[in-house]
């Protein structure tokens, strides 16, 4: 008999399973409530959860030796219920245990919102993670990239894979990681960005999901070791106006994203998805009435209040805070043709346009009294005709805790990487 | 006026363009051809190449003193030609420099195909790379990785990001690159393999396309010391089998990608898509007249060719080759519940059945003398209840090299490291 999945029992999801016919599920022994004369019990598989209630006495006590998270296949016969999880609820079961634990698990998974604090969570991620609503963030996570994938493809985009390996830090000397390559040293890339702008000599528009990190010395709530980045670079722009309008459509495609694929995910975490607008609201970075060359988060709090937005564009930050690669704005060299885009108050995407003349290059270098030599093969590109170009990199555990309200960002990300955390 | 790409000039391509109509295009000056009274100059974007008739000697003069790759925009008419690529030439053009190169490239993209060696083409990849030929295996890898995406998502897979940086050698521990973590010892992951196993435990179905990173201290054609590695794992098998029937869909949806999103990339390369039966050949280890515990290239090449098929499961390998999470063959212990693809002679997969028991997992450490104590976030997983289950990862790479018959997998990688190569 094939196997039903547990979605397959809810007629609202359009995947009805007729009443009275007899299924086989297979999931993970949830929950079982032991009443007088009957026992329900829940399963959980990657769909949800489905009750089943056991009459027979000889089962009862069976399934009542059985340790949480056994992994069972049960056969049932479908029955309406107004009490059972979307109305259906499983009748004369027949279980066969796949899988038996060596013990509880520590977490309890039962549970409609787990009670355990967070370290706790993260120690025993591979159990707590099984919960429907820790295991919903990754599916919002998952959506929203598919999401973005699908936006970039459409506006022509390639996608790429470029090393993480390297043998220059990225942005700067700081906060890389340093590691043993063959005798010689080699840092983690702390972003692609070297390599996307490379590739736009080649394909114009490119953008890269991968892993990039950081060295983060702060143990806060909103910093990782190692995260997901979306970046993106594209060719022949105008400004970083140009830029501004793709992110703007990447957005819209990770929220369309999640709407079409974890809508069950989404409701389960109350998210309430942002409506994106055909244009995003900017205020260029002299307008912030900030008088530092940054914002602080209190900044990016006010600014996203008094524009009245859930997204908001900051443009033309003070060229000091900028990489080297950062262009200048022509009319304002002290500002940059860069910004940052705010949502729901905190930082969660910064871009720009950047450099694109060899000689450009090499000026930024000297000013920084930095060498050109281990640029070598990124300034390469630029000896050898690069058109204007800009990009962005969007921080997916970032963009997910934003839309979760999560409150640490550990919370929604796979195995988080800290100063005090490498496992599990 | 908005730009139009040289693809859009193809009327066998769909997109055409109206004779006579005044457009703008932008790109790379590839090459140009001086005559007598003429100048025909080839422009390079994304798309691909359109000739441009020169004949104002004014404009020729102007055009001749600019370098190969100069970034340049165009407005021209529209016109048919007998000799132009696709028929469609462009005429009174009227160009527009938008960035000088330093200097003429150290590589002769104007040749149909380069005659630069491999170590040449490397050493300079941010232009070599700019070449149609050489940019067309990254269009097919785009292309595979998206099909193997979107075969895996019709079978209900999850697609995740897990840590590159860990705590315990996940495949043993040689050949793994050693990290300083914030003063204490870290890893790079061979191989998200124990992550995606503790997420079947999640999402019972998930996938990861991302980098490894293998300390290969040989220097070889076929050896990398970072891929890309498309990953996948599920629950709820009944043996390797099962597998190897989503693997199956995997390759399929990868072929079908490839013909969906990259015909012209396939075609330039002279590329010739493997038929994926419904039902891949296999062969038992047995049954190979193999002695060995394992398969030598040589043995590999004459299997396919013995069974006159493209595509061959080889099963059964014999446990004491294959990693301690293996499932072994419960008729012939000896034997693992494994398999490798091999694809036109090569191994391109490796997969199979893994332990699914906690007590299978401390007997198979004590075994090999392993302490279970690195694997505890791991063995966790095991010890709350894990359903039978296997999975299999691709190396993309590799793929590219035997579609497009490279004969050392750096052609078709992207900025390679090896033994020898940190850059570019």
């Amino acid at each position: 008999m094939q196997r039903t999945l547990t979605g397959e029992l809810r007629p609202q999801l359009g995947r009805p399973t007729e009443l009275g016919a007899r299924v086989r599920l297979a999931g993970w022994l949830h929950h079982q409530r032991r009443l007088a004369r009957l026992t329900f019990v829940l399963l959980r598989d990657r769909d949800g959860l489905a009750q089943i209630v056991v009459e027979c006495a000889e089962t009862i006590e069976e399934i009542g030796r059985l340790l949480p998270e056994t992994v069972l296949e049960v056969e049932a016969t479908v029955a309406e219920s107004e009490q059972a999880p979307g109305g259906i609820e499983l009748r004369d079961p027949v279980f066969t245990v796949l899988s038996e634990p060596a013990e509880s698990p520590p977490i309890e998974l039962r549970r409609p919102v787990l009670k355990e604090q967070l370290p706790t969570l993260l120690d025993h991620a591979s159990v707590a993670l099984r919960h429907p609503r820790q295991r919903a963030a990754f599916e919002i996570a998952a959506a929203s990239v598919a999401g973005y994938r699908a936006a970039l493809d459409r506006l022509g985009f390639v996608e790429i894979q470029t090393p993480k390996i390297v043998a220059t830090a990225t942005e700067g000397g700081a906060n890389v990681f340093r590691l043993d390559y063959f005798g010689r040293p080699a840092y983690l890339a702390q972003s692609p960005q070297f390599f996307k702008q490379v590739m736009v000599g080649v394909f114009e528009r490119v953008y890269e999901v991968g892993p990039v990190f950081r060295a983060e010395p702060h143990d806060t709530s909103r910093h990782l070791a190692e995260y997901v980045s979306l970046d993106a670079e594209l060719g022949f722009i105008g400004d970083h106006f140009d830029v501004m309008r793709v992110l703007r459509e990447a957005i819209a495609g990770m929220v369309e994203g999640i709407r079409e694929r974890a809508p069950g995910a989404a409701e389960l975490l109350g998210v309430e998805l942002p409506v994106v607008p055909d244009e995003i609201p900017w205020v260029h970075f002299a307008d912030t009435g900030v008088e530092d060359v940054d914002l602080s988060p209190a900044d990016e709090r006010r600014l996203c209040e008094e524009h009245g937005t859930e997204l908001l564009f900051v443009t033309g930050y003070p060229m000091a805070k900028r990489p080297f690669y950062t262009h200048p704005d022509p009319e304002r060299p002290e500002h940059s043709n860069s910004f940052d885009l705010l949502f729901r108050g905190l930082e969660l995407v910064t871009g720009g346009q950047r450099l694109h003349r060899y000689g450009d290059y090499l000026s930024a270098l000297a000013v920084r009294g930095l060498s050109p030599e281990p640029y070598e093969g990124y300034l390469q590109a630029f000896r050898y005709g690069m058109p204007p170009h800009g990009g962005f990199a969007i921080g997916l555990e970032r963009w997910v805790a934003r839309l979760t309200g999560a409150k640490n960002i550990r919370e929604v990300t796979l195995f988080p990487r800290d100063l005090n955390r490498l496992t599990p």
